[in-house]
C-alpha cells in the first residue's frame, strides 16, 4: 500500500503552539471553515458552531484561561461550541417542547459534532502544512469562556483550535504501541508490563532528546508521577459539571 | 489557493453505509490504525481504546442494537472507547488513588481522545478512496455494548466507525451555511430566518433528487416536524447517564 500524502501528513503529526506573525489569507480561512462545515453530523441535527476569535483582548482573556501565552499571539483562534441552541430556538418557534435536548444523549450529539469537526479542520489545516494545537484548556475555566462569548442556554465550549504558520519544529511523541491500544473482539483488562516497559523507555528516550524543555520522563510518571495532574483532587476544572447543568445540558 | 487532495476529499464527505463484499487488507486496516494513534490526546493522557470488532457473532448483535443491518454485512467495523482503565490501573499498581479520573473533567479527555481519533481514522480512510459511516446509534443500548466487549470499570463506548470499499454512491448532503455556523467574537443568538428559508429549500432540493429515499424534507421539518427524533420523550438511549455513572464516570 502507498502512503497518500494525506496520510504521511497525519502519521507525521506534532501540536505547534508557536506560529509566525503571517496570518492567514482569508480564502484559507474560509476554506478550512468549509472543511469544518462538511464534517459528518449525529441524525444531521448538526449541533455544533464556531467562534472565530479576532478580538485581542479577548484572545489575551483566552491566554489567561488556557494558561498558555502563545494563545493571544499569533494564529488563528476557533472556539468550537456545542449549540443546541438553534435547534431549541426552531422547536420554540413551533411551539413544540426542548424536553430532549437537556439530555445526555442530545449533550453528546453535539459534543460529537463539535469534536469531529476540530478534528477534521485541524488535519485540513495540516495538510496545507500549516500547524496548530487543540485547546482543552479552555476548561481551566469553562464559566468565564461561555461569559467571554455570551453564549446562551444550550450553548457550551467544546474544544478550542489554534492554526497558522509554524514558527518551531518539534520531535514526534511516540504514541502508546498498537497491541496497547486496539483489541480484537474483547477488551484486555490486564496491562502487557512488557510493552509498557518498553513503551515507557521510547517516551523517557524523546524526553532526553528533544530541541526544548528536555527532561527526564516517561509514561507512566505522566500518570502516576508526584507532579501528575492526576494527583489533583480538586481543580478548577471541576466546574465543569456545574456549569453544564447550568447551561442546561445533561439533565438525565 | 489551490484545494488540495486532503482538502478535495473532505469537502466530497458523504456517509457510506453498504460496502463491497472485497476484504481490506491488513496493511491497510494497520496504516488506518496508525493514523488513529498519532492524534492529538488531551495532556498525553491518552485516554481512548479501538476495538476492532471481526466476531460475526458481535457484528449481528451490534447490527441490532444500531437498528442498522449494514452493520453486520461488509467492510470493517471499529468501536472507539473511551479508556480511563489502563491510567486507573498504573495509579492503583503505584499505590495511588484514582480519585480525579471519576470527574467530568477526566471523561471530557477521554471522550475528546477518542473522537479526535475516529474522525482522523475517516479522513484517512477517505483518503484512500473508502467509505465509511460514523455509528452514534451503538449508544441506542450503551449498556448492551459495553457488555459485549466485556468492559471493565472506567471504559465506556464513545462511537463506531465502519469502513470498506463504497458499493454505493451518495449525493453530497447539504449543510447549514457557513454564516449560521460561524460567528467572530460573539455569538449571535438570533436565528436569520431569510437564510434557514434558503437553507431549507436547499435541502429540500437534495431530498427531493437523491437517488435512493427520495421525500418531501427540509432542515427545520427534521427539528421540528411530527417525525422528528426530538419529539421523543424518553428513549433507550437515555439509559446513557446512568450507565456511564455506572462504569465510574462523571461522579463530579
Amino acid at each position: 500500500m502507498e502512503l497518500n500524502d494525506t496520510i504521511k501528513a497525519q502519521l507525521n503529526h506534532r501540536s505547534i503552539r508557536h506560529f509566525k506573525e503571517q496570518a492567514l489569507d482569508k480564502k484559507t480561512i474560509t476554506t478550512l471553515l468549509e472543511v469544518a462545515r462538511q464534517t459528518a453530523s449525529s441524525q444531521f441535527f448538526q449541533q455544533f458552531s464556531i467562534i472565530h476569535v479576532t478580538d485581542g483582548a479577548k484572545r489575551k482573556r483566552l491566554a489567561e484561561i488556557c494558561n498558555q501565552p502563545p494563545v493571544s499571539q499569533n494564529g488563528e483562534l476557533f472556539i468550537f461550541l456545542i449549540d443546541l441552541h438553534r435547534n431549541q430556538q426552531l422547536r420554540k418557534q413551533a411551539g413544540l417542547d426542548d424536553g430532549r435536548l437537556h439530555t445526555m444523549d442530545l449533550y453528546l450529539q453535539g459534543l460529537s459534532d463539535a469534536t469531529l469537526a476540530v478534528q477534521n479542520m485541524y488535519v485540513a489545516a495540516e495538510s496545507l502544512g500549516l500547524g496548530g494545537v487543540i485547546l482543552g484548556s479552555i476548561r481551566n475555566d469553562i464559566a468565564a469562556v461561555s461569559e467571554l462569548f455570551d453564549l446562551p442556554e444550550m450553548v457550551i465550549p467544546a474544544l478550542g483550535l489554534q492554526i497558522g504558520l509554524p514558527a518551531e519544529s518539534s520531535e514526534k511523541k511516540p504514541r502508546l504501541p498498537l497491541d496497547l491500544l486496539v483489541f480484537e473482539n474483547k477488551y484486555q483488562s490486564t496491562l502487557p508490563k512488557k510493552a509498557l516497559e518498553d513503551y515507557d523507555q521510547e517516551v523517557a528516550a524523546y524526553y532526553l532528546n528533544r530541541q526544548t524543555n528536555a527532561r527526564k520522563e516517561t509514561f507512566t510518571n505522566q500518570i502516576t508521577g508526584s507532579k501528575s495532574a492526576l494527583n489533583k483532587h480538586f481543580t478548577k476544572r471541576d466546574e465543569v459539571l456545574e456549569q453544564t447543568h447550568k447551561q442546561g445540558f445533561l439533565w438525565n
